[in-house]
This record gives structure tokens, C-alpha cells and sequence, in this order.
């Protein structure tokens, strides 16, 4: 377990640096629960993640001689982003090796703090090698995103804030790396025991979960997960037994329970939380963990960085779902006042048509007859029971899709 | 002006029923505008919006006699939300009266908050006159959205949170009936009188601009903004005689202009924030607004109650005026391999194809010829421009669509 004094110091190190974001009580999560849920909003931290605080720590703690040099890292995601946030504050050099499908966006945003971006390699591998590399020939100190004793420091400097403010119970932790969980965790077992703290990981980045429960590393073959930001492929040994030591329990949850959560925060909470932010609340939403009722659960919302096109995706999947869009197929006549006839109803019933499809040459159609595809806007499970009702009293035998 | 011991008085009365919500530093804001811009953030509030405040205090400031007779309202939007959570806190019976086309989901959410609601008139003055009828035969109490000094006072305690944590030398407010921004700019005269306080209205509902610049009441025919949360028609001389004496100035946004402005929040900050709610935000980006650079700029993100629908609509117009989406038509040789040979070179360009649609029997295409529409997402100007070049040299002509 790590010292309590070098959180301690950590915290007054990144106190000037970091945004002490908000804890706060969250009444729609806590009325469908049953617990009384807290969130911790990271994504509202400058750089829009937690990852500044381990980078900048990290950083913080090099000699000066050292520092100066500069540092380097390896990431296309919030970690680059920290690193280059912090190096910027010291005024030193940063170099970020990003693979080279990386989204422009990410390579703009990094470079906008300062960065020198390279882009290398065809995985995340292949550019942490180059980084490794590179750090070696021009003497830069590399950050890791997650192994290392100072950043897993710098991240539980959230516990530390968290236990301040709020007596809780269980914390459930986005899990990929580790790094996060490791400082949570070393740092609630020091100040207060007795809180359980819980990881959460993606099911299509689940090796710390196999790690966890087999007590040793286990490694993925590869990762798939809307959580772009803990699809951690291989596990450390550090941030391992850590975790061993120090986390309670460890739980699953899968990319459609992931886009509900963010889809969930979106709605409820005003909130902006991209996927690997958003498992915490998809666990409670999914009954994925076993607490008695009425019990006091902090949840981190680690980062907000989502693609907007991502979110925009998983709006219109959520739309569906909440019965608030249909779709639908059905045979007309193709002859004037066919179409008249149709949209006569859909109006007097209310839905709001957005999308109109019209094929007259499928095979599998009659002469004479045409199939018309239909996308409406309805305003939930009621109101499209009402339409298929009404569709199925006018003779119309609809094909619904999704 | 309203007397400021009503101001301090009412902050003690709702304390423990509102959130104290941030108010904090954006730094991209600030970068942008050269202004320290702060944002205050009641689109976190319970509810989702200030409203709660004014409808709170309101209800509380009734003798016990007449509270427990009642309330009601005529909204279909946040102030409704407002008096539903305030009456279910005192325990007491309220009804709200909504346009019998408000959508389902805001039925919902009233009702989820133990409101009665009734669903009377085809819009919002209709729906107005029924409720102050029914207010008058089962004796419940009308809480009017703006034009009442109790609620306006409850609005006005987020200028007391402001004045407590910054000291800001401009704040700009959203305006529609003009609760908020009478509320907000009474207390500030009281305690910060050098503080300006700067109205912003959304062109589609701009009586009270009209007002406000001729020094007299003038009433839209009609309005039509994204911004719903502010578009009233109607302007109320109670609002005007305080905007008047207390208002520096009030400016205008256009829906294209509010509308970047809500996608600004939500990617850059994280937030959900409402068109209404925006509208500072637009005036700050598009430069509606005078004022000397490094001053310290309040804006008040006023709610974030924004259908999910309306949000996946920005986002995707979004995409394409940010260059990362880009939509043409083409004309190919109907015959096997043209697509293929079009898809290898956007392939090869990096462009995701994420829609096609292929059209042969257009009466302008020669026999022989085919139509293809493409919908590609692009990283930027810059890669949308090599995709142009590329196509161009293999001898295609696009023409691009939005």
C-alpha cells in the first residue's frame, strides 16, 4: 500500500493545477437504485478527464535537471492530453506518439496544448515502442499512462477530495489500466477503510477483471469497447497488486449497458460523459453490483471526452429504445392516394414522420403493389401501441425494423 | 428597485431546497473571446433550470392558509418543473396546465414530480387563460413564470451566489418574460452596481429587445427559436419598468447562432445546456457584444432541459459546418466496378463512408449512367479538400449538397 503522506502531498502539489470538481448528490440515479449516489465529475476537470493530475504529479516530481529535458508519452487519448497540459505549465518540451489512424481531432487537441505530436506505428503497441525509443535517443522522460507509482499518486488525489466532502460507502471506479482504481483504492484503504471500493470494466476490455478474479495476469488478445478510454489491452503487474490488495470486488458491463449509462447521464444529469467515464453508473443502472439499499455510493465519472459522432449514434440507438422513433415497413397499392391514406392516419394519431422510403420493383412484390418505408418520431410505448393499433384497424400490416 | 433584505432573505429560504451551483472559470471561452469568461451552471440545478428558485420562493412566501389550498400554473416547460418540485416539498396539491400538443415526455416529467396535469388549448395563451379560471373556482393560487416580484426575488439569489464567489465586471443573462434577468440585475444594482448587466434574447422572440430599445411595451406576433425556454411572446410592463432602471444593454442571437453555441458547450465543456440557455455562450462566440478585452465576464447557463431529438439535430448540422462530415453526388458508368473504383480511392484518402444511395433512372442521366449520393465522415477542411483533389484528378465531378 502506498504512504498516506505522498497523497497528502500530492494533493498540495496539483491543488493550483487541478479543478476540485464537484461531488454531488444525484436524485434520479438514487430514486431507481435505491442507494444514495454520489457523482464525482471528472469530465468537468480541465483537459476534460482525470488524467491530468497523474501526469502532472508525475512531472512535478522529476528533478529540475530532469524535467527541463522534457517528457514523452505514448496515447491518443486523455493521458496525451494531461501530459501536454503539464508540460506546458512547466514550460517544458512534451512529445506525444500517437498511432497513425489517430482521429485528426485528437492530434488538433493535443497539439493545441503544446505538444509536438508524432505519428507512428499501426497500433498502440507499435507507437509505444517508438515512444520508448525515441525517449531513450533524446533523453526525455516517458510518462506512463497508468504504471507508475507517482501518476497512480496523482490520480488519488480524487479520494482524497471525495473523502472530504462525503461519507461513503462503496466507489465504483472505471477500470482499464488501473491507474485510477490503484490511487482510489490506496488511498480510501489508508483514510477509510471500511469504504469498499468496486472496479468496473468494459466487458470488451476485461483483462483486469480475469486478472482480478484469477489473482494473476491475465492478457487480452484484443479489445472492442465503446470505452475507448479504458480498452487497456495488457495488464501490469504493479497496478495488479495493487488492486489486489486494495479493491473489494470487480464487475462487468457491455457496450449497449455503457451507451444507456452515457445516454442516461446525457438526459438526467446534463452531463457530457464519454464511454469509459460512464460504466460507474451503467453497473448501477444494470444491477451489476450487490449493496444493501439505502447505502451511500460514490460514483467517478473519470472523463467527458466523447466523439460527438459517437454520441450523436448513440442518441438515435436511445431514441428507439425509450419507443420515442419507429420504424417500420408495409405494402401499399401503387396508385394515386395511397400514400394520402397512410399519412392520414399517422397524422391524426400524432407521429411526426422523419423519413420516407418508396420501392415499386422489389421481387418479392405483386404488380401493382409498392413497399413504402417509414421513420416516425412517437412519444413512447403508449403512444406507439396506439399507432400500430390504429394502422391494424385500417388494414395496414406493418413490418417494424431497427 | 426591489429592495435587497428581500433578495438576502429569500437566498435563506430556498439555501437548502436549490443547489448552490458552480460558477467557474472556461478557459476555451476566455482563450476565444480574450475575456475571463465564468459560467454559472443551472443547468445542473434540481429540475434542470433556476426556474425551481422563483417558484420556490413564491410558494414559500404564502401564508400557510392559502398554500394549502394550492397552486397552479399555465407552462409546458421549466417553470412548470419549478412549481411541481416546490409544491411537492410543501406537501400541497398542484396542477399545471399544458397546450393540449405538448409532447409526452414533458407530461411525464411534470407529473413524475406530482404535479396534476391538465392538457386545455391549442397554445400557450390558451392554455394561460384556462388555468387562471380554474385558479379562480378551486382556489388555488396562480404562480405566474415572470411577472410576479416574489418570483422574480427567488431568480435574483443567483446573483448573490455570483457576487459571493467572483467579481465580475459584465454578466449576461438569457431573456424571455424577463423573470430572470429583472431578478439577477435588481440584486446586482443593489450590492455591484458597477457590475453591467447585458441582456441576450433569441432573434425569434425578441419583444423585449423591441421594448427595451424603444422604452415601451411591444409584443411580438409571433415566435419561433430553437431557444424555447425563452420565447414568449408577450412582454409584461412589471419586467420592463425593473429591465429598464437595472439593464445595461440586451443584444440578439439567431437560432444558426445559438444553435453552435449549445454544440460549444457540449463538446468544449462538457455540458448540456439548453438553447434558452445558451444564448450567452452565442453572444460571447459571435461577437455580439463590446465590451474591453480581460474583463471578468459572468454568463448564466440558465437550463438544460433540451429533447435529446433536438440535440442528435444540431450535432449532425454540426458535423457538417465543422468539415467533419461532407455529403455529394456524383455520376458513375453503370457497369460492374464503378463503385469500386470510387470506393479505392476514398479508401485510400482515409474517408469513412457512412451512406450511399444509387439512382439510374433519373430523367437527366443518359442511358448508361448512374447517380451515386455519398455521405463520407472527414477529419477536417484540410482532408475534406485532399478528398476534392483526388476525386477530381480521377476525372469525377462531385456536386456537394448539405
Amino acid at each position: 500500500m502506498i504512504d498516506l503522506e505522498r497523497f497528502k502531498a500530492a494533493r498540495a502539489r496539483v491543488k493550483n493545477i487541478v479543478v476540485k470538481t464537484e461531488l454531488s448528490f444525484a436524485p434520479k440515479l438514487s430514486e431507481i437504485s435505491g442507494y444514495n449516489v454520489y457523482l464525482k465529475k471528472e469530465n468537468l476537470q480541465k483537459t476534460g478527464a482525470y488524467k491530468l493530475r497523474g501526469a502532472f504529479n508525475r512531472i512535478a516530481e522529476l528533478s529540475d535537471a530532469k524535467r527541463s529535458l522534457g517528457v514523452i508519452s505514448a496515447s491518443a487519448g486523455n493521458h496525451a492530453q494531461g501530459v501536454a497540459y503539464s508540460a506546458k505549465h512547466f514550460g517544458i518540451r512534451s512529445v506525444i506518439v500517437m498511432p497513425e489512424a489517430t482521429p485528426l481531432l485528437k492530434v488538433v487537441s493535443t497539439k493545441s496544448l503544446g505538444a509536438e505530436v508524432i505519428l507512428a506505428g499501426e497500433n498502440y503497441d507499435e507507437a509505444y515502442r517508438y515512444a520508448k525509443e525515441l525517449s531513450k535517443i533524446e533523453k526525455l522522460e516517458y510518462i506512463h499512462p497508468f504504471a507508475d507509482d507517482d501518476v497512480i499518486i496523482g490520480q488519488g488525489t480524487i479520494a482524497l477530495e471525495m473523502i472530504e466532502e462525503e461519507s461513503l460507502d462503496y466507489v465504483l471506479v472505471p477500470v482499464g489500466g488501473g491507474g485510477l482504481i490503484s490511487g482510489i483504492s490506496s488511498a480510501y484503504k489508508n483514510i477509510s477503510p471500511n469504504t469498499k471500493i468496486i472496479g468496473v470494466v468494459a466487458q470488451g476490455a476485461c483483462a483486469m477483471y480475469h486478472s482480478f478474479k484469477s489473482k494473476k495476469v491475465c492478457n487480452s488478445k484484443y479489445v472492442k469497447t465503446i470505452a475507448d478510454g479504458i480498452a487497456v489491452r495488457d495488464v501490469n503487474e504493479k497496478n495488479l497488486n495493487l488492486i489486489l490488495e486494495c479493491v473489494d470486488d470487480i464487475v462487468m458491463v457491455d457496450d449497449e449497458e455503457i451507451a444507456n449509462a452515457v445516454l442516461f447521464l446525457l438526459e438526467k444529469q446534463k452531463l457530457v460523459v464519454e464511454g469509459a467515464g460512464a460504466v460507474g453508473v451503467a453497473a448501477i443502472l444494470h444491477e451489476k453490483i450487490n449493496i444493501p439499499k439505502n447505502k451511500n455510493v460514490g460514483i467517478i465519472l473519470s472523463g467527458g471526452n466523447i466523439d460527438v459522432t459517437m454520441l450523436s449514434l448513440i442518441i438515435e440507438k436511445g431514441l428507439i429504445k425509450s419507443y420515442r422513433k419507429m420504424q417500420f415497413k408495409t405494402i401499399l397499392i401503387d396508385k394515386p392516394g395511397s400514400l394520402q391514406r397512410l399519412t392520414d392516419i399517422l397524422c391524426k394519431v400524432g407521429a411526426n414522420i422523419i423519413k420516407v422510403d418508396y420501392n415499386r420493383i422489389s421481387t418479392t412484390l405483386d404488380y401493382g403493389d409498392a413497399i413504402i418505408s417509414m421513420a416516425l418520431e412517437t412519444k413512447g410505448l403508449e403512444h406507439q401501441n396506439e399507432i400500430r393499433n390504429k394502422l391494424s384497424e385500417a388494414g395496414y400490416k406493418i413490418d417494424e425494423f431497427y
